[in-house]
């Protein structure tokens, strides 16, 4: 079904909380004695920082723009650990987060199926590999890209056009797969095909560009685009 | 002092925290049976979405994206009202805010120093006007810009070059006044000179620009920019 005229050839995953489920560092922030939900606005914070910079021109690496932000939000809470040490203890949790359940058998199905895999993170390419490399399914990617090499975070559209360039591909011939509405409306924008990962029965914002599908895991993707 | 060659002659304030104090709606969020910390996270997510359409080339009204990150973050909560009322219970929270303490006197012996004042809000210039109005110094103001006017959010460089070009000065003629490091960050890449209100002995990010200065309030902003 991969080689139908007119359908994409290449699905590009987003990595973090797309592929990855980041629910044990909500953990890390009681370790350090934080409110567990200032893990939620961590992420959040990350990304409005991250995108502030890409609108102004500017573009900075991921991990040290969640450092950043991470020690602003911890300042002046009562921790069980010192500032530094307690940034180094929440953001050391990245380097060992499990893949969704779906994910596996998802991206293997998709790659038998004949889809030609790759990653494209906000985040650095070594975080998406050892993520991979831990549940065994790195070798089903053909490239993990990473947007400190397009000199834009995604959802610029120079992000995107940057890992159409490198698959060789037109935008048209890829499909961005991703559970961020802000992702799907960039790569929409970008003449992407789009498809949103909704593991939780969530609500899709108005004021973003609709997916072109959804799902409810990669398993259900693979299911959908093999037909 | 305001016309001391090399010093600005226009004080650009941002609007949202900086001018007005939100705290209120914290209250909301509990008035419709949602925990009062989402409110951050509200906050955080639309500036994360509205920073993501301007990376993306887009530009949407901010109460569209406050109101579509509202109801996504409500979805799925135990609310006292049906989703549609709760949301707009908490967003015309927004039409009832009070300034800060320190922002009336601040404006008044800033405009009294001679300096030129005008608001830049990634919001609307009538929410800006009624806050300034009910706080009694709408006057004190020459004119009260929105980035809806200049195609762009804050802290894409346009916007700030709008304000400059609004005002018939250079970018390096206004200090733009602001609570939100990402506003100052953007401001100084668009070469304005830039003022950081730090009323809670905050931290600053490493990974955004520095400000020029760092105050306490307006009132302390007037006595470090009138000497």
């Amino acid at each position: 079904m991969a080689c139908v005229p007119g359908s994409p050839s290449v699905v590009v995953f987003d990595v973090n909380e797309t592929l990855s489920d980041l629910a044990p560092m909500t953990a890390r922030f009681a370790e350090v004695g934080a409110p567990e939900h200032l893990a939620a606005l961590w992420f959040a914070g990350v990304l409005r920082d991250g995108f502030a910079l890409t609108a102004a021109g500017a573009s900075t690496p991921f991990a040290q723009v969640a450092a950043g932000v991470l020690r602003t939000l911890l300042h002046g809470q009562s921790l069980r650990l010192g500032l530094d040490d307690a940034v180094e203890h929440v953001t050391t949790g990245f380097a060992g987060l499990p893949v969704h359940p779906d994910v596996p058998d998802g991206l293997r199905r998709l790659r038998a199926g004949g889809f030609r895999l790759v990653t494209l993170s906000n985040g650095s390419a070594d975080v998406a590999d050892a993520l991979l490399s831990r549940a065994g399914v790195r070798d089903e990617l053909e490239a993990l890209l990473s947007v400190e090499d397009a000199g834009a975070w995604k959802p610029a559209r120079r992000s995107y056009e940057y890992a159409a360039q490198r698959c060789g591909v037109t935008p048209d011939d890829m499909v961005l797969v991703a559970v961020h509405p802000w992702d799907i409306d960039g790569a929409a924008r970008a003449g992407l095909h789009t498809a949103w990962v909704d593991r939780s029965k969530g609500s899709y914002p108005g004021h973003l560009t609709r997916p072109g599908r959804t799902v409810t895991g990669l398993d259900e993707l693979a299911r959908q685009l093999l037909g």
